[in-house]
């Protein structure tokens, strides 16, 4: 994650892009990229888009989590440790013994 | 981010959910998460929003960076190589002498 | 249509909320309505969805034309006619002598 | 709102495109156009976006209420009645001497 990171942000500071990065629109933005990567599945299975779309796929993908990057950074949180935080959480909200049910 | 792969992978073999995880229906829980994210911003400023549910937008953040890595497994690809080659792509397209200039 | 907007507006002024309706909000309030029909349909198949979340189904569509009808007297702009301009300029994109093939 | 429902299914009748039209998928265009709305709204402020965007705007706000009469189509429900009865249900939710509160 720290290499993300690292090279993430040296790629915006190269282009002095910090100074427009709100946090409401770098939301919007990440809302947007997932809405790319999900166009990748309309009208088709995940096996279609998989075989017709993968390049795109992981494009948008990879767009997602550079944004989730910069929010982060703006915010002044470690995104690492935001998901263990998230799994302890989610843990106890789906313990292990209700194994095989389905994920909401 | 290996840690963090090793730890949402297991959360989920612990609960046997892979079974459930197509890709069509990932890619529509990340654009769900990335709603819920941006719902805290609604009607509001990014101020607003950082001190009214600062918490709240950390635990959607991790969410969406959970389905990420979940969706990257299922498609056996390397969330941080795609990054790497995704900066790489947008270094061609916005070289860094149209530093300042904003963003898309 | 006519109705639908005279009802919509009514509801908005009597509680004095236009004044908090900036444009911009209200197409990420469309989003976030969007993805709460969507969530419907998350994980199940659109049969299994349609048997369980008909009700709520109905209501995030309602939302969704809620917004859109605030948007449109926000711009001064007559929904009607514009889908109706968009049928048009579609019809020139998809000729009907392509029937049959798949729309994206 | 009759004639728009006229107009939008016969415009997918004559390119016999119903046969494609399942709902999961229609939710998922919906979410996809109001995502190609709310990006005209990206790094911008409303009065920004109206200016340099309003055709793209307003073609977006079509595409929706397209497909949200599609999707009514599908599920044989009437919208109008729908935002009516959402409309009674909210004003429960809101009273009108509530009013000048902010909405969620």
């Amino acid at each position: 994650m720290k290499e993300i990171q690292q090279r993430v942000l040296a790629f915006r500071d190269e282009r002095d892009w910090k100074q427009y990065h709100n946090e409401k629109d770098l939301a919007i933005s990440i809302s947007l990229e997932a809405n790319e990567l999900l166009e990748n599945f309309q009208w088709r299975t995940s096996e279609e888009a998989i075989v017709e779309s993968k390049q795109n796929i992981k494009e948008e993908m990879a767009d997602i989590l550079i944004y989730l990057v910069q929010l982060a950074d703006k915010l002044e949180i470690n995104l690492e440790e935001e998901v263990f935080d998230k799994l302890v959480k989610n843990a106890i909200k789906y313990p292990v013994n209700r194994s095989g049910e389905k994920v909401k």
